[in-house]
Protein backbone atom coordinates (compact mmCIF):
# COMPACT_ATOMS: atom_id res chain seq x y z
CA UNK A 1 0.00 0.00 0.00
CA UNK A 2 1.60 3.50 -1.15
CA UNK A 3 1.90 6.33 1.91
CA UNK A 4 3.54 9.11 2.21
CA UNK A 5 4.73 10.41 5.52
CA UNK A 6 4.56 14.13 6.80
CA UNK A 7 5.13 16.16 9.99
CA UNK A 8 3.90 19.75 11.05
CA UNK A 9 6.22 20.88 13.93
CA UNK A 10 7.26 17.26 13.88
CA UNK A 11 3.87 15.99 14.51
CA UNK A 12 4.14 13.05 12.15
CA UNK A 13 1.81 10.91 10.03
CA UNK A 14 1.36 8.25 7.54
CA UNK A 15 -0.97 9.39 5.02
CA UNK A 16 -2.87 6.99 2.92
CA UNK A 17 -4.42 8.60 0.16
CA UNK A 18 -7.76 6.33 -0.53
CA UNK A 19 -9.05 8.82 -3.12
CA UNK A 20 -7.82 6.56 -6.20
CA UNK A 21 -7.04 3.47 -4.13
CA UNK A 22 -9.27 2.16 -1.51
CA UNK A 23 -7.87 -0.34 1.48
CA UNK A 24 -10.21 -3.01 1.51
CA UNK A 25 -11.99 -4.01 5.06
CA UNK A 26 -9.20 -2.83 6.81
CA UNK A 27 -9.51 -2.47 10.67
CA UNK A 28 -7.98 1.05 10.97
CA UNK A 29 -7.34 0.92 14.79
CA UNK A 30 -5.48 -2.37 14.34
CA UNK A 31 -3.50 -0.83 11.36
CA UNK A 32 -2.50 2.48 12.93
CA UNK A 33 -1.34 0.61 15.87
CA UNK A 34 0.50 -1.25 13.88
CA UNK A 35 2.02 1.09 11.32
CA UNK A 36 2.73 4.00 13.96
CA UNK A 37 5.22 1.28 15.86
CA UNK A 38 8.94 2.43 14.94
CA UNK A 39 9.86 -1.10 15.86
CA UNK A 40 7.92 -3.57 13.61
CA UNK A 41 6.17 -0.31 11.64
CA UNK A 42 6.87 2.56 9.62
CA UNK A 43 6.99 5.24 13.03
CA UNK A 44 4.62 8.29 13.37
CA UNK A 45 2.03 9.58 15.91
CA UNK A 46 -1.29 8.23 13.80
CA UNK A 47 -1.95 7.66 10.32
CA UNK A 48 -4.52 9.85 8.13
CA UNK A 49 -6.67 8.43 5.25
CA UNK A 50 -8.14 10.83 2.62
CA UNK A 51 -11.34 9.76 1.46
CA UNK A 52 -14.21 11.70 -0.38
CA UNK A 53 -16.50 13.93 1.86
CA UNK A 54 -20.45 14.25 0.64
CA UNK A 55 -20.36 17.73 2.67
CA UNK A 56 -16.89 19.31 1.81
CA UNK A 57 -14.26 18.96 -0.85
CA UNK A 58 -12.64 16.11 0.88
CA UNK A 59 -13.20 13.77 4.15
CA UNK A 60 -10.18 12.44 6.52
CA UNK A 61 -10.25 10.18 9.34
CA UNK A 62 -7.09 9.97 11.87
CA UNK A 63 -6.18 7.57 13.65
CA UNK A 64 -3.48 7.58 16.49
CA UNK A 65 -0.91 6.00 17.32
CA UNK A 66 -2.83 3.84 20.07
CA UNK A 67 -5.50 3.02 17.56
CA UNK A 68 -8.02 5.35 19.24
CA UNK A 69 -10.24 7.97 16.19
CA UNK A 70 -9.15 12.01 16.48
CA UNK A 71 -11.64 14.46 15.91
CA UNK A 72 -9.29 16.97 14.55
CA UNK A 73 -5.20 17.25 14.31
CA UNK A 74 -4.18 20.98 13.04
CA UNK A 75 -0.60 19.83 12.30
CA UNK A 76 -1.96 16.78 10.50
CA UNK A 77 -4.48 19.01 8.67
CA UNK A 78 -1.86 21.33 7.50
CA UNK A 79 0.19 17.87 6.39
CA UNK A 80 -3.29 16.68 4.17
CA UNK A 81 -3.64 20.12 2.74
CA UNK A 82 0.02 20.13 1.30
CA UNK A 83 -0.43 16.66 0.25
CA UNK A 84 -3.96 17.25 -1.97
CA UNK A 85 -2.74 20.54 -3.45
CA UNK A 86 0.86 19.79 -4.11
CA UNK A 87 -0.63 16.58 -6.17
CA UNK A 88 -2.96 18.58 -7.75
CA UNK A 89 -6.34 17.12 -6.60
CA UNK A 90 -7.67 20.19 -5.97
CA UNK A 91 -5.97 23.59 -7.50
CA UNK A 92 -8.51 26.40 -5.72
CA UNK A 93 -5.95 27.56 -2.59
CA UNK A 94 -8.86 27.44 -0.13
CA UNK A 95 -10.74 24.25 -0.05
CA UNK A 96 -13.05 22.23 2.99
CA UNK A 97 -12.00 19.33 4.76
CA UNK A 98 -14.29 17.29 6.95
CA UNK A 99 -13.27 15.50 10.33
CA UNK A 100 -14.95 13.82 12.69
CA UNK A 101 -14.75 17.02 14.65
CA UNK A 102 -16.67 19.13 11.72
CA UNK A 103 -15.88 20.85 8.87
CA UNK A 104 -13.05 22.82 8.45
CA UNK A 105 -11.35 25.28 5.93
CA UNK A 106 -7.55 25.26 4.53
CA UNK A 107 -5.80 28.10 2.61
CA UNK A 108 -2.36 27.15 1.02
CA UNK A 109 0.14 29.38 0.00
CA UNK A 110 2.88 28.57 -2.30
CA UNK A 111 6.40 29.02 -2.71
CA UNK A 112 8.58 29.17 -6.08
CA UNK A 113 8.23 25.65 -7.35
CA UNK A 114 4.55 25.85 -6.49
CA UNK A 115 4.81 23.46 -3.54
CA UNK A 116 2.75 24.33 -0.98
CA UNK A 117 4.79 26.35 1.68
CA UNK A 118 2.76 27.74 4.49
CA UNK A 119 -1.13 25.91 5.17
CA UNK A 120 -3.68 28.45 7.40
CA UNK A 121 -6.21 26.36 9.76
CA UNK A 122 -9.52 27.37 10.65
CA UNK A 123 -9.05 26.37 14.50
CA UNK A 124 -12.90 27.67 15.46
CA UNK A 125 -13.90 30.30 18.15
CA UNK A 126 -12.47 29.86 21.44
CA UNK A 127 -14.72 28.92 24.52
CA UNK A 128 -13.95 30.55 28.03
CA UNK A 129 -17.03 30.06 30.36
CA UNK A 130 -15.78 27.72 32.79
CA UNK A 131 -18.93 25.40 32.30
CA UNK A 132 -17.28 25.01 28.75
CA UNK A 133 -13.73 24.37 29.75
CA UNK A 134 -14.87 22.97 32.05
CA UNK A 135 -13.54 24.20 35.30
CA UNK A 136 -15.03 23.68 38.53
CA UNK A 137 -16.79 27.56 39.92
CA UNK A 138 -19.69 29.66 38.68
CA UNK A 139 -19.99 27.62 34.90
CA UNK A 140 -20.82 31.65 33.33
CA UNK A 141 -17.87 33.18 33.83
CA UNK A 142 -14.44 33.05 32.21
CA UNK A 143 -11.13 32.60 34.32
CA UNK A 144 -8.72 35.29 33.37
CA UNK A 145 -5.57 35.78 35.49
CA UNK A 146 -7.43 33.77 38.36
CA UNK A 147 -4.93 33.02 41.54
CA UNK A 148 -4.80 29.65 42.37
CA UNK A 149 -2.79 27.66 44.27
CA UNK A 150 -0.80 24.35 43.65
CA UNK A 151 2.09 22.96 46.47
CA UNK A 152 1.42 26.22 48.40
CA UNK A 153 2.54 28.63 44.95
CA UNK A 154 -0.12 30.63 43.76
CA UNK A 155 -0.09 31.03 39.88
CA UNK A 156 -2.83 33.15 38.27
CA UNK A 157 -4.66 30.93 35.29
CA UNK A 158 -6.37 31.83 32.18
CA UNK A 159 -8.24 29.20 30.50
CA UNK A 160 -9.16 28.73 27.00
CA UNK A 161 -10.76 25.63 25.57
CA UNK A 162 -10.03 25.05 21.49
CA UNK A 163 -12.17 22.09 21.51
CA UNK A 164 -9.50 21.26 24.36
CA UNK A 165 -9.42 22.32 27.66
CA UNK A 166 -5.81 24.72 28.36
CA UNK A 167 -4.71 26.59 31.83
CA UNK A 168 -2.57 29.26 30.46
CA UNK A 169 0.16 31.27 32.77
CA UNK A 170 2.08 34.06 31.62
CA UNK A 171 6.34 33.86 33.10
CA UNK A 172 9.58 35.69 32.42
CA UNK A 173 10.97 32.88 30.82
CA UNK A 174 9.81 29.91 29.85
CA UNK A 175 13.16 27.66 29.34
CA UNK A 176 13.80 28.10 33.04
CA UNK A 177 10.35 27.96 34.54
CA UNK A 178 9.69 24.12 36.07
CA UNK A 179 6.57 23.15 33.96
CA UNK A 180 7.65 19.50 34.26
CA UNK A 181 6.87 19.53 38.43
CA UNK A 182 3.99 21.84 37.92
CA UNK A 183 2.13 20.83 34.88
CA UNK A 184 1.14 17.45 36.27
CA UNK A 185 0.15 18.82 39.78
CA UNK A 186 -2.26 21.20 37.66
CA UNK A 187 -3.13 18.72 35.19
CA UNK A 188 -4.74 16.41 37.86
CA UNK A 189 -5.90 19.22 40.12
CA UNK A 190 -9.88 18.72 41.01
CA UNK A 191 -10.53 22.49 39.72
CA UNK A 192 -10.44 20.20 36.22
CA UNK A 193 -12.65 17.65 35.94
CA UNK A 194 -11.89 16.46 32.44
CA UNK A 195 -8.15 17.34 33.48
CA UNK A 196 -6.21 20.23 31.46
CA UNK A 197 -3.37 20.87 29.21
CA UNK A 198 -1.06 23.25 30.69
CA UNK A 199 1.07 26.04 28.90
CA UNK A 200 3.62 29.10 29.95
CA UNK A 201 3.58 31.81 28.02
CA UNK A 202 6.45 34.55 27.69
CA UNK A 203 5.15 38.13 25.80
CA UNK A 204 7.99 39.16 23.58
CA UNK A 205 6.09 41.71 21.76
CA UNK A 206 2.67 42.49 20.89
CA UNK A 207 3.35 40.01 17.53
CA UNK A 208 5.64 37.04 18.98
CA UNK A 209 5.40 34.81 22.30
CA UNK A 210 7.31 32.14 23.70
CA UNK A 211 5.12 28.76 24.50
CA UNK A 212 5.76 25.60 26.33
CA UNK A 213 3.07 23.08 26.94
CA UNK A 214 2.28 20.09 29.66
CA UNK A 215 -0.28 17.58 27.24
CA UNK A 216 -2.75 15.78 29.33
CA UNK A 217 -1.99 12.88 28.67
CA UNK A 218 1.03 13.26 26.48
CA UNK A 219 3.53 15.70 29.15
CA UNK A 220 6.26 17.28 27.38
CA UNK A 221 5.68 17.33 23.76
CA UNK A 222 7.50 19.55 21.09
CA UNK A 223 4.17 21.35 19.59
CA UNK A 224 0.33 21.49 20.66
CA UNK A 225 -1.66 23.33 17.89
CA UNK A 226 -4.88 24.09 19.88
CA UNK A 227 -2.73 25.27 22.89
CA UNK A 228 -0.58 27.48 20.43
CA UNK A 229 -3.79 29.10 19.51
CA UNK A 230 -5.14 29.46 23.45
CA UNK A 231 -2.22 30.92 24.07
CA UNK A 232 -2.77 33.37 21.55
CA UNK A 233 -5.99 33.97 22.99
CA UNK A 234 -5.54 34.36 26.35
CA UNK A 235 -2.95 36.60 25.90
CA UNK A 236 -5.26 39.15 24.19
CA UNK A 237 -7.77 38.62 27.27
CA UNK A 238 -4.92 39.82 29.01
CA UNK A 239 -4.43 43.00 26.67
CA UNK A 240 -0.81 42.00 26.17
CA UNK A 241 -1.26 41.30 22.35
CA UNK A 242 -3.79 42.76 20.13
CA UNK A 243 -6.94 40.86 18.55
CA UNK A 244 -7.35 40.18 14.74
CA UNK A 245 -3.43 40.85 14.38
CA UNK A 246 -1.03 37.47 13.61
CA UNK A 247 1.33 36.66 16.45
CA UNK A 248 4.26 34.18 16.08
CA UNK A 249 4.46 31.87 18.44
CA UNK A 250 7.65 29.94 19.14
CA UNK A 251 7.40 26.42 20.59
CA UNK A 252 10.07 23.98 20.96
CA UNK A 253 9.10 21.73 17.70
CA UNK A 254 9.48 25.45 15.52
CA UNK A 255 6.85 28.40 14.91
CA UNK A 256 2.73 28.86 13.97
CA UNK A 257 1.17 32.12 13.31
CA UNK A 258 -2.10 32.53 15.34
CA UNK A 259 -4.65 35.45 14.54
CA UNK A 260 -8.04 35.58 16.48
CA UNK A 261 -10.16 37.36 14.06
CA UNK A 262 -12.95 40.03 15.19
CA UNK A 263 -15.62 37.37 14.16
CA UNK A 264 -14.26 35.23 16.51
CA UNK A 265 -12.46 32.93 14.55
CA UNK A 266 -8.88 31.33 15.21
CA UNK A 267 -7.02 30.74 12.36
CA UNK A 268 -3.13 28.85 12.55
CA UNK A 269 -0.61 29.00 9.47
CA UNK A 270 2.30 26.73 10.21
CA UNK A 271 4.57 24.75 7.58
CA UNK A 272 4.06 21.18 6.78
CA UNK A 273 6.69 18.93 5.45
CA UNK A 274 7.55 15.64 3.53
CA UNK A 275 9.81 12.74 5.05
CA UNK A 276 9.32 9.87 3.05
CA UNK A 277 7.13 8.31 0.62
CA UNK A 278 6.97 4.56 -0.71
CA UNK A 279 5.28 1.34 -0.59
CA UNK A 280 4.38 -0.23 3.09
CA UNK A 281 4.44 -3.81 3.58
CA UNK A 282 1.39 -5.07 4.91
CA UNK A 283 2.09 -8.42 5.58
CA UNK A 284 4.69 -7.30 8.07
CA UNK A 285 3.18 -8.36 11.57
CA UNK B 1 17.74 9.12 -1.82
CA UNK B 2 16.06 5.18 -2.06
CA UNK B 3 15.35 3.61 0.76
CA UNK B 4 14.45 -0.02 2.82
CA UNK B 5 13.38 -0.16 6.80
CA UNK B 6 13.58 -3.39 7.50
CA UNK B 7 13.44 -5.16 11.21
CA UNK B 8 15.13 -8.29 12.94
CA UNK B 9 13.18 -9.20 16.19
CA UNK B 10 11.64 -5.48 16.01
CA UNK B 11 15.20 -3.70 15.43
CA UNK B 12 14.83 -1.52 13.12
CA UNK B 13 16.85 -0.67 10.73
CA UNK B 14 16.73 2.02 7.65
CA UNK B 15 19.46 0.24 4.74
CA UNK B 16 20.85 2.58 1.97
CA UNK B 17 22.24 0.51 -0.96
CA UNK B 18 25.42 2.28 -1.65
CA UNK B 19 26.53 -0.82 -4.31
CA UNK B 20 24.52 0.95 -7.41
CA UNK B 21 24.33 4.55 -6.68
CA UNK B 22 26.48 6.45 -3.68
CA UNK B 23 25.50 9.27 -1.18
CA UNK B 24 27.40 12.26 -2.18
CA UNK B 25 29.54 13.42 0.58
CA UNK B 26 27.75 12.80 3.48
CA UNK B 27 27.85 13.36 7.13
CA UNK B 28 27.27 10.13 8.33
CA UNK B 29 26.58 10.39 12.08
CA UNK B 30 23.99 13.58 11.33
CA UNK B 31 22.26 11.34 8.56
CA UNK B 32 21.44 8.54 10.91
CA UNK B 33 20.16 10.85 14.22
CA UNK B 34 18.10 12.67 11.16
CA UNK B 35 17.07 9.57 9.43
CA UNK B 36 16.26 7.55 12.87
CA UNK B 37 13.90 10.37 14.17
CA UNK B 38 10.19 9.14 14.21
CA UNK B 39 9.12 13.02 14.41
CA UNK B 40 11.02 14.68 11.57
CA UNK B 41 12.60 11.26 9.78
CA UNK B 42 11.68 8.10 8.72
CA UNK B 43 12.68 6.26 12.77
CA UNK B 44 14.47 3.38 13.51
CA UNK B 45 17.10 2.36 15.57
CA UNK B 46 20.31 3.32 13.30
CA UNK B 47 20.66 2.90 9.29
CA UNK B 48 23.06 0.75 7.48
CA UNK B 49 25.00 1.62 4.52
CA UNK B 50 25.39 -1.42 1.80
CA UNK B 51 28.67 -0.70 0.29
CA UNK B 52 31.41 -2.70 -1.88
CA UNK B 53 34.38 -4.50 -0.24
CA UNK B 54 37.81 -5.19 -0.64
CA UNK B 55 37.98 -8.24 1.96
CA UNK B 56 34.67 -9.55 2.13
CA UNK B 57 31.44 -9.65 -0.97
CA UNK B 58 29.86 -6.52 0.74
CA UNK B 59 30.88 -4.22 3.37
CA UNK B 60 28.25 -2.87 5.70
CA UNK B 61 28.71 0.42 7.74
CA UNK B 62 25.94 0.95 10.64
CA UNK B 63 25.05 4.05 12.48
CA UNK B 64 23.30 4.01 15.51
CA UNK B 65 20.04 6.60 16.26
CA UNK B 66 22.49 9.07 18.18
CA UNK B 67 25.35 9.03 15.83
CA UNK B 68 27.94 6.63 16.81
CA UNK B 69 29.30 4.29 14.30
CA UNK B 70 28.62 0.59 15.47
CA UNK B 71 30.56 -2.81 15.26
CA UNK B 72 28.19 -4.80 13.95
CA UNK B 73 24.70 -6.01 14.98
CA UNK B 74 23.56 -9.09 14.11
CA UNK B 75 19.42 -8.66 14.10
CA UNK B 76 20.94 -5.80 10.89
CA UNK B 77 23.15 -8.10 9.62
CA UNK B 78 19.61 -10.44 9.14
CA UNK B 79 18.38 -8.03 7.24
CA UNK B 80 20.80 -6.79 4.89
CA UNK B 81 21.38 -10.71 3.92
CA UNK B 82 18.25 -10.95 3.34
CA UNK B 83 17.96 -7.80 1.35
CA UNK B 84 21.10 -8.45 -0.82
CA UNK B 85 19.67 -12.37 -1.24
CA UNK B 86 15.85 -11.22 -2.65
CA UNK B 87 17.89 -8.52 -4.73
CA UNK B 88 20.06 -10.78 -6.26
CA UNK B 89 23.05 -9.01 -5.20
CA UNK B 90 24.52 -12.61 -4.77
CA UNK B 91 23.35 -15.96 -5.45
CA UNK B 92 24.80 -18.19 -3.21
CA UNK B 93 23.23 -18.92 -0.09
CA UNK B 94 26.47 -18.29 2.18
CA UNK B 95 28.28 -15.42 1.63
CA UNK B 96 30.56 -12.83 3.50
CA UNK B 97 30.33 -9.21 5.00
CA UNK B 98 32.74 -6.91 6.62
CA UNK B 99 31.81 -4.65 9.68
CA UNK B 100 34.15 -2.78 11.82
CA UNK B 101 34.56 -5.52 14.09
CA UNK B 102 35.85 -8.00 11.29
CA UNK B 103 34.22 -10.15 8.77
CA UNK B 104 31.54 -12.24 9.49
CA UNK B 105 30.01 -15.24 7.06
CA UNK B 106 26.02 -15.73 6.59
CA UNK B 107 23.76 -18.41 5.46
CA UNK B 108 20.24 -17.68 4.03
CA UNK B 109 17.00 -20.01 3.77
CA UNK B 110 14.28 -18.99 1.79
CA UNK B 111 10.20 -19.69 1.80
CA UNK B 112 8.00 -21.15 -1.50
CA UNK B 113 8.77 -17.88 -3.03
CA UNK B 114 12.60 -17.93 -2.98
CA UNK B 115 12.63 -14.89 -1.03
CA UNK B 116 14.70 -15.19 2.23
CA UNK B 117 12.96 -16.41 5.24
CA UNK B 118 15.85 -17.10 7.79
CA UNK B 119 19.57 -15.85 7.80
CA UNK B 120 21.85 -17.42 9.93
CA UNK B 121 24.96 -15.09 11.61
CA UNK B 122 28.28 -16.17 12.82
CA UNK B 123 28.78 -14.87 16.11
CA UNK B 124 31.94 -15.87 16.78
CA UNK B 125 33.52 -17.84 19.90
CA UNK B 126 32.66 -16.75 23.08
CA UNK B 127 35.00 -15.12 25.87
CA UNK B 128 35.02 -17.21 29.54
CA UNK B 129 37.20 -16.10 31.61
CA UNK B 130 37.11 -13.03 34.05
CA UNK B 131 40.11 -10.94 32.62
CA UNK B 132 37.96 -11.22 29.33
CA UNK B 133 34.17 -10.40 30.43
CA UNK B 134 35.77 -7.97 32.19
CA UNK B 135 34.67 -8.79 35.78
CA UNK B 136 36.84 -7.96 38.78
CA UNK B 137 38.44 -11.12 40.57
CA UNK B 138 40.82 -13.90 39.55
CA UNK B 139 41.31 -12.99 35.55
CA UNK B 140 42.23 -16.89 33.97
CA UNK B 141 39.37 -18.56 36.01
CA UNK B 142 35.75 -18.44 34.27
CA UNK B 143 32.49 -17.56 36.47
CA UNK B 144 30.01 -20.12 36.17
CA UNK B 145 27.16 -20.40 38.91
CA UNK B 146 29.04 -18.23 41.16
CA UNK B 147 26.96 -16.78 43.74
CA UNK B 148 26.81 -12.82 44.13
CA UNK B 149 25.31 -10.48 46.89
CA UNK B 150 23.63 -7.45 45.58
CA UNK B 151 21.25 -5.52 47.77
CA UNK B 152 21.28 -8.65 50.56
CA UNK B 153 20.13 -10.98 48.42
CA UNK B 154 22.77 -13.68 46.78
CA UNK B 155 22.33 -14.50 42.57
CA UNK B 156 24.26 -16.95 40.65
CA UNK B 157 25.92 -15.45 37.98
CA UNK B 158 27.57 -17.28 35.01
CA UNK B 159 29.40 -14.55 33.00
CA UNK B 160 29.88 -14.53 29.11
CA UNK B 161 31.65 -12.11 26.63
CA UNK B 162 30.23 -12.24 23.35
CA UNK B 163 32.02 -8.96 22.26
CA UNK B 164 29.87 -7.42 25.29
CA UNK B 165 29.82 -8.81 28.44
CA UNK B 166 26.95 -10.53 30.00
CA UNK B 167 25.91 -11.65 33.42
CA UNK B 168 23.38 -14.55 33.44
CA UNK B 169 21.39 -15.85 35.99
CA UNK B 170 18.74 -18.90 36.15
CA UNK B 171 15.24 -18.72 37.05
CA UNK B 172 11.87 -20.44 36.84
CA UNK B 173 9.92 -17.80 35.40
CA UNK B 174 11.33 -14.49 33.31
CA UNK B 175 8.11 -12.73 33.67
CA UNK B 176 7.59 -12.97 37.54
CA UNK B 177 11.49 -12.26 38.01
CA UNK B 178 11.85 -8.78 39.02
CA UNK B 179 14.75 -7.90 36.39
CA UNK B 180 13.65 -4.25 35.97
CA UNK B 181 14.27 -3.75 39.57
CA UNK B 182 17.48 -6.41 39.99
CA UNK B 183 18.86 -5.49 36.38
CA UNK B 184 20.43 -1.41 37.09
CA UNK B 185 21.78 -2.64 40.66
CA UNK B 186 24.27 -5.41 39.00
CA UNK B 187 24.82 -3.46 35.85
CA UNK B 188 26.25 -0.58 37.53
CA UNK B 189 28.28 -2.98 40.45
CA UNK B 190 31.83 -2.84 41.10
CA UNK B 191 32.36 -6.17 40.14
CA UNK B 192 31.59 -5.57 35.89
CA UNK B 193 33.56 -2.28 35.24
CA UNK B 194 32.66 -1.71 32.20
CA UNK B 195 29.24 -2.83 33.30
CA UNK B 196 27.25 -5.66 32.09
CA UNK B 197 24.38 -6.55 30.08
CA UNK B 198 21.89 -8.58 33.07
CA UNK B 199 20.00 -11.91 31.14
CA UNK B 200 17.22 -14.19 32.76
CA UNK B 201 16.63 -17.69 31.29
CA UNK B 202 13.92 -20.38 32.38
CA UNK B 203 15.17 -23.92 30.69
CA UNK B 204 11.93 -25.16 29.71
CA UNK B 205 13.67 -28.31 28.10
CA UNK B 206 17.41 -29.32 26.27
CA UNK B 207 15.85 -27.57 23.06
CA UNK B 208 14.19 -24.54 24.12
CA UNK B 209 14.98 -21.48 26.90
CA UNK B 210 12.98 -18.33 27.69
CA UNK B 211 15.31 -15.03 27.70
CA UNK B 212 14.68 -11.39 28.89
CA UNK B 213 17.78 -9.25 29.09
CA UNK B 214 18.36 -5.80 30.82
CA UNK B 215 21.24 -3.68 28.38
CA UNK B 216 23.45 -2.38 29.21
CA UNK B 217 22.69 1.53 28.54
CA UNK B 218 19.41 1.30 27.41
CA UNK B 219 17.17 -0.95 29.76
CA UNK B 220 14.53 -3.65 29.19
CA UNK B 221 14.82 -4.55 25.66
CA UNK B 222 12.89 -6.35 23.14
CA UNK B 223 15.63 -8.75 21.64
CA UNK B 224 19.19 -8.63 22.18
CA UNK B 225 20.91 -11.12 20.00
CA UNK B 226 24.18 -11.38 21.68
CA UNK B 227 22.20 -11.64 25.38
CA UNK B 228 20.70 -14.82 23.15
CA UNK B 229 23.83 -16.33 22.50
CA UNK B 230 25.19 -15.61 26.03
CA UNK B 231 22.55 -17.35 27.75
CA UNK B 232 22.81 -20.66 25.82
CA UNK B 233 26.67 -20.81 26.07
CA UNK B 234 25.78 -20.09 29.89
CA UNK B 235 23.19 -22.46 29.81
CA UNK B 236 25.57 -25.36 28.03
CA UNK B 237 28.20 -24.46 31.19
CA UNK B 238 26.08 -25.20 33.51
CA UNK B 239 24.57 -28.21 31.36
CA UNK B 240 21.23 -27.51 31.25
CA UNK B 241 21.90 -27.76 27.05
CA UNK B 242 23.93 -29.64 24.83
CA UNK B 243 26.87 -28.20 23.21
CA UNK B 244 26.40 -28.54 19.49
CA UNK B 245 22.61 -28.84 19.16
CA UNK B 246 20.25 -25.54 17.88
CA UNK B 247 18.36 -24.45 21.09
CA UNK B 248 15.31 -22.02 20.47
CA UNK B 249 15.34 -18.73 22.36
CA UNK B 250 12.42 -17.31 23.29
CA UNK B 251 12.88 -13.27 23.54
CA UNK B 252 9.95 -11.02 23.79
CA UNK B 253 10.22 -9.49 20.46
CA UNK B 254 10.42 -12.95 18.89
CA UNK B 255 12.19 -16.33 18.61
CA UNK B 256 16.05 -17.03 17.56
CA UNK B 257 17.84 -20.52 17.53
CA UNK B 258 21.13 -20.43 18.82
CA UNK B 259 23.94 -23.19 17.70
CA UNK B 260 27.29 -23.79 20.17
CA UNK B 261 29.52 -25.63 17.79
CA UNK B 262 32.33 -28.26 18.78
CA UNK B 263 34.82 -25.42 17.20
CA UNK B 264 33.62 -22.93 19.42
CA UNK B 265 31.81 -20.77 17.20
CA UNK B 266 28.03 -19.26 17.94
CA UNK B 267 25.67 -19.40 15.09
CA UNK B 268 22.49 -17.28 15.51
CA UNK B 269 19.44 -18.02 13.53
CA UNK B 270 15.90 -15.86 13.00
CA UNK B 271 14.20 -13.82 10.48
CA UNK B 272 14.17 -10.67 8.74
CA UNK B 273 11.13 -8.52 7.70
CA UNK B 274 10.88 -5.85 5.19
CA UNK B 275 8.36 -3.06 6.64
CA UNK B 276 8.53 -0.37 3.88
CA UNK B 277 10.65 0.85 0.93
CA UNK B 278 10.71 3.88 -0.77
CA UNK B 279 12.03 7.68 -1.31
CA UNK B 280 13.83 9.77 1.52
CA UNK B 281 13.04 13.70 1.03
CA UNK B 282 17.03 14.80 1.80
CA UNK B 283 15.98 18.29 2.31
CA UNK B 284 13.68 17.26 5.17
CA UNK B 285 15.70 18.98 8.01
Amino acid sequence: MLFTKMHGLGNAYVIFNQLDDEFENQEFHQLAKNISDVNIGIGSDGIILICSSKVADFQIRIFNKDGSEAKNCGNGMRCVAKFLFDHMYVTSPRFTIETLGGVGSVDVEVDHKQMVKYVTVDMGAPKLLKGMIPMIGDPFIATINEPHSFDEVTYNLTCVSMGNPHAIMFVDDVKQFPLENIGPTIERSVLFPERVNVGIVCVKNRQEIDYRVWERGSGMTMACGTGACAAVVAATLNEFIDKNKPVTVHLPGGDLTVRWDESGTVWKRGEATYICHGEWEMDTK
